[in-house]
């Protein structure tokens, strides 16, 4: 199915927002009312973290991702594609948004493989072959709203841990082949900052004129880099826009009035 | 879509199957092999009761049916929609039976209301109100086989724990306005038995008048009575059978040479 000229919104939520009760249900409420074609991914945030402490499975982070050993591929299934997927799905169904819940194994929408790496196992970490935009876009086009737990599988019977801001990218550069797609990230922050601490030092609009000037002069946080390069992959991919910015300010950010915007 | 001439199966698999890792993967091996239109619903089995008293939350049954808290509820929608729905999923997508796992919040598919009874609280337990048998059948016919997790919502933003045995039967009732349905309950015991420890005092058949005199003359254990009348409402409501049996004897369950077949 090719719409192309109709917008899609893909939208990242982090654990920030998860974790906190209000700012979720806010979030949902924004997000429900928002009118179009929309799919949202979802993080984990520190339930898991929490679950696991409760049943004494020791977790290890490395470069902010889990290593994943069987016993938290459990919890992280439990908690991401169990209680936080189901439980954003009967909200919005609540707030007259029609969503079905998922995680990659699920339609086989997302195929992944075990993370390869040299010298560390990440466990039972996936990273992303390919998405079913195809069916993705039935979906959409049935009247659903898609919700992601950023949980995938390798086709071969293995669940995988997959990071949702990869998640997210993915999944807008591939229905960029059938929509306008608009990809976008909320987090704590107004968006990307020249100073982490003030947010008063926001960045509106990077474009790659912009990003190389701003690497250059050292101007930005330098954990927003790798973002920001994702975010470019991703535009270079056919994505049309990429947003950064805080969820609490939903109908601003939808519109690219706050956050940061990075285009071509 | 409707498509009466289509035969549909729906095929409860019970607890002791799930608990099970060597008959898990049998089930699922014949379950994915048998071509046609199919929905699996599955229940929770002790993984749910063991992960409650890994976490010490108490757990209180009534008849059967668990006492839902808040912190059972989470504990069921974290097992049943979460580790069991997307474990079962995965397996299938690895046997080549695409799958889509979803609970009854997912599109809308089972309404369901907070239990009320004269004297007795069962907390977040969920007796069903309506199913959406135009979206279960749009995704049977994209290709897809559903698997069920016995999780439904009130429509209200709340998820309750619902009887997975019931989902089936309301399931099997809805869809028979769409296609020839027939249920199947798979158990631990071969069928419905006349002495519950003797395996060879199966009865292959039970018509309403069969029933009328197994009752009459105490034939049948008395456990499987609600479950026989259950079937045969099933029935009054238009599925063409229901069949209950051993779901290791599948390739004879399925074609009704094995087990206990109801029918009106």
């Amino acid at each position: 199915m090719r719409m192309k000229n109709q917008p899609l919104h893909i939208i990242k939520v982090g654990g920030n927002i998860i974790d906190d009760e209000q700012k979720l249900q806010h979030f949902l409420n924004s997000f429900a009312s928002f009118e179009g074609r929309k799919i949202l991914v979802h993080g984990g945030g520190k339930l898991a973290t929490k679950l696991a402490s409760d049943l004494n499975i020791p977790q290890q982070m490395v470069d902010g991702r889990r290593i994943t050993d069987a016993d938290t591929l459990r919890i992280v299934t439990m908690v991401y594609a169990g209680y936080i997927n189901k439980n954003i799905v009967s909200v919005l169904q609540s707030k007259g948004c029609s969503s079905i819940g998922l995680c990659g194994a699920d339609a086989n929408i997302i195929k992944a493989h075990k993370r390869v790496h040299p010298t560390l196992d990440y466990g039972f970490v996936g990273d992303v072959d390919s998405i079913d935009s195809t069916r993705l876009s039935a979906l959409l086009e049935s009247g659903l709203t898609v919700v992601i737990a950023p949980i995938t599988h390798d086709g071969k019977g293995q669940l995988l841990n997959t990071n949702a801001d990869t998640i997210a990218q993915e999944i807008a550069k591939a229905m960029s082949d059938h929509y306008q797609s608009t990809l976008i990230y909320c987090f704590e922050k107004s968006g990307v900052l020249m100073d982490a601490e003030d947010e008063s030092t926001l960045i509106p609009l990077i474009d790659p004129a912009a990003f190389i000037r701003l690497k250059t002069e050292q101007k930005i946080f330098a954990g927003m880099i790798p973002k920001l390069e994702n975010a470019f992959k991703a535009l270079e991919s056919g994505v049309d826009k990429v947003i950064i910015g805080n969820a609490e300010a939903w109908d601003a950010l939808i519109t690219g009035k706050s956050g940061t915007t990075i285009s071509l």
